[in-house]
């Protein structure tokens, strides 16, 4: 009745061995390109293997635990899909826990998780987790991912990105445009990376010999009512001509704000995001940021958890995902008349 | 070691009686602001009853599945949210699944839900679901909430919104603005209520004597892209004076076009969205928009889901949720200078 791998072969070119190694977790070396063409190619053929003859012999569930801090959004969201299309064309399925940032909740998710013995874990936390989740998870010799941005400085298993380096990144584009006086709005509440993204703008800054004052770091929610909040604050007691908003959600209060305020964006003052979220791209002027690979690292941790799966005794790789700086409309060149010295 | 009932009421005031009805799915006689209290104090507590002492008692796995279309809309992952949060409470967890507003997608999806011995299943879809999904669903005697707005015609565990209202409601609001020549962007895949939306539409102007011309009606992907087309062809086409854009994601596309077209809003095209999600409120200018109780939504089908599971004899109950036009900036009186007739 359903499709079979043959489908899969004739509409794709690619050979039955190959794509049997794909669609089990073993095709890493393969390329991205092949590897896309044929789970995309199962997910439209609706291709699946018979769950119950597999479960039989591997005594496995084929589901997936994956905690994210909240599911509303979109970066996390987007991460989510990845893993999902990964799993499901692998022939797993995501139970899906939402920790509100919160590590309690973490805690007693795990535990439930592993009540309901699924075959892996990915976390996705900005918490530094209870020592008890450990205990836990390698009591049960449960393959788990982080992706936690190295909180935890694990050997094995961190899919991440250099927080660092995208601050830095930021901050340069916005000192090579010619500002000179940059706020920065982060977290209060160690959500992401950011006070490793702060570092780098505090780096970026110095080796400009670019001062920096208290006044212009300024924290708040990573919702857009936090950048919203944390940007009318900072625009009242400062006379920055760029902000660097470290996630694009806020950057979206941020535009709020400095409307409200009268202050026109790139004209009177340049921002730069971080994540590069869909909306990016529509909002007025579109925004300039750095780009994670949200949607890749979600895919990637799934990827590598299947193979712990399949490979207990193999160590898991470390995977460091490229970041880009995406050049759009909300930061521009100095005006003369503004340049601070 | 975790939080007790007791502990529950102590914080709250209301009895232990009646928390544990509540948390036991049957508090619906309650006021929803006590339902509420609890279920937040709750999980500020991270109130837990003993999962594998209630398992053994009742063979059941709490494990609830849903299948939304897209989980990165932010209108589905309000909903998961609000569907989570009420589960979570209870001590329930989901296993979610992405269609992708697929039907065979969907048709698979339940069929690997019950393999996992799901109690129950949300079915939120913008399909008629194969047959084969409800013989599946009855022969299991799996009880089951479709937000689908009542496209099966089932008599029972029906939430839904009116549609046919909503569109009404928000072309009664254009048209009282004094607009004339009203457009309306719809989808191309069937998704949400969209066709019923159209009939409030045109049933509206009928009942004002105002003509629709065909070039008026443009459709697109529901996404922000889709909104984006559509916009751009139907400005392209056409004079219209306001633009109801079937949902707000669309509506954030359709603010790119018109941007990118030197036609402001709401000076020279006033526009209504539907949904509210969050970005509504900052968007420039805000838009006024057709609210949906999205969380409620999510909240209650968990609510209905779960009194079905605990008891099986009696039959669900049907929910229409209320609609309430919320006016921002994008809509305004039409000038004079453009009034047709």
């Amino acid at each position: 009745m359903g499709a079979t791998i043959r489908d899969i072969a004739e509409k794709t070119g690619v050979s039955i061995t190959t794509i049997s190694q794909i669609l089990n977790g073993k095709g890493s070396r393969f390329s991205e390109a092949t590897r896309n063409k044929v789970f995309q190619t199962a997910k439209e053929l609706a291709y699946k293997p018979n769950f119950f003859a597999k479960n039989m012999v591997t005594n496995r569930t084929n589901t997936i635990g994956m905690i994210v801090p909240e599911v509303t959004d979109p970066f996390f969201s987007q991460m989510v899909k990845g893993a999902e299309d990964y799993l499901n064309a692998h022939d797993y399925m995501i139970l899906l826990c939402n920790s509100s940032q919160d590590s309690t909740r973490e805690d007693l998710y795990v535990e439930e998780l592993l009540h309901r013995a699924v075959d892996g874990l990915i976390i996705a936390s900005p918490n530094i987790l209870a020592s008890n989740v450990f205990t836990q998870l390698e009591s049960m010799r449960k393959p788990y991912i982080l992706l936690d941005r190295k909180r935890h400085h694990r050997e094995e298993g961190n899919i991440y990105i250099d927080d660092y380096e995208g601050g830095y990144m930021a901050t340069e584009h916005l000192v090579s445009l010619g500002h000179r006086k940059i706020g920065i709005i982060t977290s209060d509440d160690s959500f992401y990376s950011v006070e490793e993204r702060l570092q780098g703008y505090q780096a970026c800054l110095k080796k400009h010999h670019l001062s920096i004052s208290p006044d212009w770091i300024m924290e708040g929610d990573q919702t857009m009512a936090g950048g919203y909040n944390a940007t009318k604050k900072l625009l009242a007691a400062t006379d920055i001509t760029a902000l660097f908003v470290t996630n694009d959600q806020m950057a979206v209060g941020a535009y709020r704000a400095a409307l409200e305020l009268g202050i026109t964006i790139p004209d009177d003052l340049s921002i730069v995001g971080f994540d590069d979220i869909e909306l990016a791209e529509y909002m007025a002027p579109t925004l300039t940021t750095v780009r994670q690979p949200i949607y890749a690292i979600g895919q990637t941790a799934a990827d590598y958890l299947l193979k712990a799966i399949q490979n207990p005794n193999e160590k898991m790789a470390n995977q460091k995902m490229p970041l880009e700086l995406i050049v759009r409309e909300s930061a521009r060149k100095l005006a003369n008349k503004a340049t601070h010295k």
